[in-house]
């Protein structure tokens, strides 16, 4: 056993160790106690509980769990999470683990905020029948953000505790044991992190910048927020392949790292790969359109894309999660915007059902409208959006690209109208869209293909492809690429390929859409883009 | 309109045609007749099937159902899939788009065999009330692998077509439409692509080796076994996810582009970064343990991992697809074992019922017994390994690692003993296991790790973790780790950090055990090794 004796902060547990062992135990506290007084003086109030006596020794308490060994049998010890301490549980005798999130000590007393995840609730030492007046003080000097396990009673509060999830609970302590310390000094404080935008500003209270949440990502996905942002967007992900499962989609895996840059070479990352080069995908498209013509129909991927632009935006990012489709159609292309907007409307429903305690945690520190939709999803032609534009008092061209400016304002046009913080623009310009996109039959200026959006920002861009070698090679001339270097793509087309479309969409835009945020750093949980590679 | 005049294969739609434009079309059809006349010479007979009139204009009849235009009203037609048609269906007229995938005419008549996915029905024309002599004569010179639309009648047959998958009934064939004609010369050829391995060598067939097929990857991964393969590794990833979803797991997604070479900087690709460089993830590990710091308490993540090994074995690939599994345990990192065996438990068990075509598929091509495994999960101690092989004639020490060869015979002994395909090893000698892996607190020699095997194959390894910053330090230290390199992973740990532990399965090396195939680049769609970095 590497913890070779454990103290125990009971009186009763006290008891049960050896005198022998006890007073070695003292002694040694007693000395580590000298020690801890003189360094006090050196250093904050708050760093000193690390070497405080009772600290250790609680601590290697601590340590006898994770290593399983010695004799104590924890693991018959049920533990119940913070989010379960309910009324029905009051008068129940209970173990839970959390974090410690504040911690106020009053005279004889010693008030914690427990926190796990999105749940905080308060917890309550007094020195008397339950409690020693070393425990309590032990516990006034743990730092924040060290994991503990207390074994407590439930009791009902007459008051609501406002500042707490469980407001109509407390914890009455009786017993403490450290699983893993922190360091005093924490590069950031949460009740900060969790302040809403502007009242830092307004009462004076700090607030933190979004490098100093970054650079300490490992404490700032902790905030309520963070834990309820994360948790909702992989609620994004099994949603969107849930639907698409059921819709008769396959799964694929497409390589990353690719020999040849797809589109021209621009916005690349190179890899040095064995004595060659090589490059990382900008997006799967080229394999989920082979496994078109491989005949897997309807297919989805679920992967990183890279983008090597130099875009210091609050929309852009050097590495995103895709969420990729392509489907082979019958008839239509509309038949595959149909499965997009049915999937994303799948998404809209799940996340309001399943995900309301995360939307309203989001919502307290950013406060934002609930996101609305429409059923069927509304498709405006390209066309439609500059004359709604232009009524506006825009000025463009019928094949002119909409700015992001105008796609914003194109948002709040449609909102206005229609109601709906969601929509397709159908029929983009040919001239605005790549090579390989599919010419509309009715109108040579314009082409099968479209983007999605959600509160005015594009989250999709998709197209029906052209799936005839001989069309792709005189598009591709026409836009002057080089045949030789899209040969490869170009061939898969040659033997027999359905006619399909498809899409991207990318993940951290969808969640921060939907929950009204501002910038996709805020749910990306380590964000890659031209200046941040860390952590 | 771009294809401004269309050519019915059927009698009856040719007189809806009006004569003007019929007239004209026949004109071009004979100058094309002429033309492809002239080629025919130099090319082989086959190849003939682009040039000659009707194949043209049914080719653009198939033009008209993706670009949705003319007068063609397409849309209303219902397709049924090639996998439907069973006797249920006898006597009904149905519409089926699937490809050619063997025509061969026999005086009057032509028989195709019609493919589309895992399934395949024969399809008869036969000159008479149905079909002009004309229609059979151009249905004979279809390429193999093109894309058609036939309208049919469902027959029952009286002997069971043995060479298709719907054994039961043919289609009697009245209209053939092109959807997308392939060229004539195949690079491999579907037949000889999932003929059983040694059943061609047998006799004097040709088969399709290996690198023949990922040349041709998007020909290769039609045949059968291919579209088998990749719908259970659909299968697999999903049936993953919904496990650990119902165990209360939060999906992650982790950055591949990271700033530090985690493990010392082996076999670790660079990336060009803007200014700088950067290096491609060699696991998520990182990351899922900063989930954990994070209290999350459960993460798991689908992605990439880039190993830069110059390892040319059946097993190694230099991108491959991880399943990352962290948890946070409460009192012994066992809790975490249970967690991702039952989870195997739940893939293979999903598997066995939800994909039994697709192993029947894939049995047909590589025959194996079927996979094996026991509830709970057997968990053998390194030690007990050691002792089996050592009473097989293996010579090794206690704290050896075990050789591929070695890990291969162990199953077979397991397998013989416990009847069992799947295994976990735990309690591996500290000495072969990384830095961060945490030490027996019983047995200095031995450490809290685990690898789990598929017949004989490792398909995860895992361990609990150092979750102690000071440990940590020594452990690295031990190992003669440069500290200043793994500052960051060692400052993770300082604000409190829950014990945790995790693995990383691979999901090619999954689906190729389970299915008992023995190439990694059978259950990759695009496999990327030292040597193949296309398509």
């Amino acid at each position: 056993c590497v913890v070779s004796s454990c103290f125990r902060a009971s009186e009763e547990e006290q008891q049960a160790q050896s005198k022998k062992a006890l007073k070695k135990q003292q002694k040694e506290a007693e000395k580590a106690a000298k020690k801890a007084e003189k360094q006090a003086k050196l250093v904050s109030v708050r760093q000193e509980t690390q070497t405080l006596p009772m600290a250790h020794h609680c601590r290697m308490e601590g340590f006898l769990f994770f290593y399983n060994s010695c004799d104590y049998k924890s693991a018959d010890r049920a533990l119940v999470r913070v989010q379960d301490l309910t009324p029905e549980k009051a008068e129940q005798q209970i173990w839970v683990r959390a974090r410690i999130h504040t911690s106020r000590a009053k005279g004889k007393q010693c008030f914690l905020v427990l926190r796990h995840q999105q749940f905080t609730v308060q917890a309550l030492l007094a020195v008397g029948d339950r409690a020693s007046k070393q425990m309590v003080k032990f516990a006034a000097n743990l730092t924040k953000e060290s994991i503990i396990d207390v074994e407590a009673v439930v009791k009902k509060v007459e008051q609501k505790i406002e500042s707490c999830s469980q407001q109509d609970v407390e914890l009455h302590v009786e017993r403490i044991f450290v699983i893993s310390q922190s360091e005093a000094r924490l590069p950031l404080q949460l009740e900060d992190a969790v302040r809403p935008e502007g009242e830092g500003d307004e009462e004076g209270r700090a607030t933190v910048n979004q490098d100093t949440r970054l650079d300490n990502r490992v404490i700032d996905l902790r905030t309520t927020t963070s834990q309820a942002i994360f948790r909702l967007q992989s609620g994004v992900c099994q949603l969107f392949r849930d639907t698409l499962i059921n819709k008769g989609f396959v799964e694929i895996q497409t390589p990353k790292i690719i020999s040849a840059a797809s589109e021209g070479g621009a916005n690349v990352f190179t890899v040095s790969y064995f004595k060659t080069s090589a490059y990382l995908a900008q997006s799967p498209q080229l394999y989920k359109q082979m496994c078109i013509c491989a005949d897997f129909d309807k297919v989805f991927c679920v992967g990183p894309v890279f983008r090597a632009e130099d875009s210091n935006t609050h929309r852009h990012l050097t590495e995103f999660v895709g969420l990729d489709i392509e489907m082979a159609f019958n008839y239509h292309y509309h038949e595959v915007i149909d499965s997009i907007t049915d999937t994303m409307v799948q998404i809209f429903k799940g996340l309001r059902d399943r995900f309301q305690t995360e939307i309203q945690t989001v919502n307290k520190q950013y406060p934002s409208e609930p996101f609305k939709f429409l059923e069927p999803t509304l498709r405006l032609e390209y066309k439609e959006a500059v004359a709604m534009l232009r009524a506006a008092g825009v000025e463009m061209g019928d094949e002119e690209d909409l700015s992001t400016p105008n796609e914003k304002l194109l948002g709040r046009l449609v909102k206005e109208k229609y109601d709906t913080d969601f929509f397709v623009l159908d029929k983009y310009p040919l001239a605005v869209r790549p090579f390989y996109t599919m010419p509309d039959p009715n109108n040579a200026k314009y082409s099968n293909s479209y983007d999605m959006f959600m509160r005015g920002e594009e989250i999709l861009s998709g197209a029906q492809r052209v799936h005839d070698a001989q069309l792709l090679t005189e598009r591709a001339m026409h836009h002057g690429i080089d045949l030789e270097k899209i040969k490869a793509y170009i061939d898969s087309f040659r033997y027999g390929a359905p006619p399909h479309a498809g899409g991207g969409i990318g993940l951290e835009r969808v969640t921060m859409l939907y929950l009204g945020l501002h910038n996709v750093r805020q749910t990306s949980m380590f964000p890659r883009d031209p200046k941040r590679l860390t952590p």
